[in-house]
């Protein structure tokens, strides 16, 4: 039961030849969420092995084209391998235009729909749920409208202690209410209390992107013990100016809000093209949050699966 | 005085981790043209040490994502590193909308102008011309409008003979005349036959850009004694009927192509993602036309300069 995250870019505004812009993949059990889609994402995608039909969600941040440039392409590649399975992109409203704009002209042998859902709102909203996992959005502090997204894993279903099970001669009905949660009372007035007979099999995981953000009071609320926290790491010490101005983080910004949050590891990103050498940012991430990585593209981050 | 060819990318619809779709870049005495900018030309430009300040005019074949989608991420790039100079787009019509829409949501902080020219016509057209460039647009056979190109070097002023400058006494006022091509009458009533007296200093050089299209009759018409022909190059002779469904050109019609209109060479491009060794399709152009090539990404094709 897969859970990792996997860069496909770490350039900021200016691609370089090694950097591309925003994309990133996060695998959930095999299913591929497509996190921004900065141009040449399907490049990137194809280079890192990931299978295009696995992705049926994308989640596009903010209107910037590093952001989303990579979407044109992509949608047209899909249809030209012969999509048929529609298509859910989370973006913000002025969203809508663009993809209107572009279905127009290129869509029209789309086998597929793509569906745009509206991201909105001054606080977290849940915007996707399944049987096991949900994503919430949260906004974010930049020029423009800006969301950050959480993925959660859902608590599972609580299993029986299994020596139980013959020992207490428990029935179907009442394992299947005990693992509903629920306390079971017998006809004899007995009481199975199910803290005595369940465990969560394991601890759910979470993953929370934060694309491009000042730095912002509640950011560490949102993303309050998240395993691995991806936060936009555009500046170092150097340019702080630069950063308030743009409204960009630097590498301290990223980790304190790690550690704020309580986050069990930090992946730092989106770097300036002035930055030839990440590892600068990396060690100003580091003073403060031991647990820092550079979310270079191509590589897996795997939350492990912790069983209890 | 350069005259040199370079491709970005030989992918057709389909891009691979090594093959970028359709962009190219024409170097004409240090003016660089871009020619198709499909998805990651600015990211093949840097990779390939061009400039973007060097870039004026672009030349988009038609409206099919493989040969625009790279459009968007370059305006944006050009407009980040602080471009003021005005940009012009040769695009057939459809072209209008898709601009419009694009600077609605991403030109606002744009300097420059993006000015739109409209290829149109069923006939070759001179469609830019500078002191010592003509460009000619003319229609291709392809699913929706397409145009191809033509660059060619206007014919140079002519030289004098430096030994008869002296031997004839040749005055200012005759030089001049001479080298716009003129006779010119002595007040004695001595004819000095502009032949005798003059020579073109070099041979204009010209480039040709077959953009996707079925083979036609008039196409080797259009490009007549070209030094160098690109021509697309999507399929080889096992899927012809392919190529007429898709209304495309094969290896051997590109070949075809080149030999009919007697050009100087022939360079092959826009593989279909299945051909994963595209010296299989230089086999079948060579066969018809020995001076053919593949324009492999990166490698600079330079028309010498010819004195004559």
């Amino acid at each position: 039961m897969k859970f990792a995250f996997t860069s496909l870019g770490c350039a900021s505004a200016l691609p370089t030849v090694n950097r591309f812009p925003s994309a990133h993949v996060l695998n959930v059990h095999e299913r591929l969420f497509l996190i921004d889609c900065g141009e040449g994402a399907q490049i990137q995608l194809r280079r890192y092995g990931f299978s295009f039909l696995k992705i049926r969600e994308i989640f596009i941040s903010h209107i910037h084209g590093d952001h989303i440039f990579g979407i044109y392409g992509l949608l047209s590649t899909m249809s030209m391998i012969g999509r048929s399975a529609d298509i859910y992109i989370y973006a913000p409203e002025s969203f809508g235009e663009i993809l209107t704009s572009f279905l127009t002209h290129f869509g029209g042998v789309f086998k597929f729909k793509v569906n745009h859902i509206v991201i909105k709102g001054d606080l977290p909203e849940l915007i996707f749920e399944s049987k096991s996992l949900e994503i919430l959005s949260f906004p974010l502090n930049h020029r423009i409208d800006c969301y950050g997204f959480l993925f959660r894993e859902k608590r599972p279903k609580k299993n029986i202690h299994k020596h139980l099970i013959e020992k207490e001669s428990l029935t179907l009905f009442e394992i299947a209410r005990l693992k509903d949660g629920e306390d079971v009372e017998r006809d004899s007035g007995e009481v199975l209390k199910n803290e005595d007979y369940t465990y969560i099999p394991y601890k759910p995981r979470s993953f929370a992107y934060c694309s491009d953000t000042a730095p912002f009071q509640k950011l560490a609320l949102y993303v309050k013990g998240v395993d691995l926290l991806y936060h936009e790491t555009t500046f170092g010490a150097d340019m702080e100016k630069m950063a308030r101005d743009t409204m960009h983080s630097t590498a301290a910004d990223a980790a304190i809000c790690a550690k704020e949050a309580g986050a069990g590891r930090l992946l730092i990103g989106h770097f300036s093209s002035r930055y030839k050498d990440q590892n600068i940012l990396l060690e100003q991430a580091i003073e403060i949050f031991p647990q820092s990585a550079v979310a270079d593209p191509g590589v897996e981050f795997a939350i492990p699966l912790i069983k209890t």
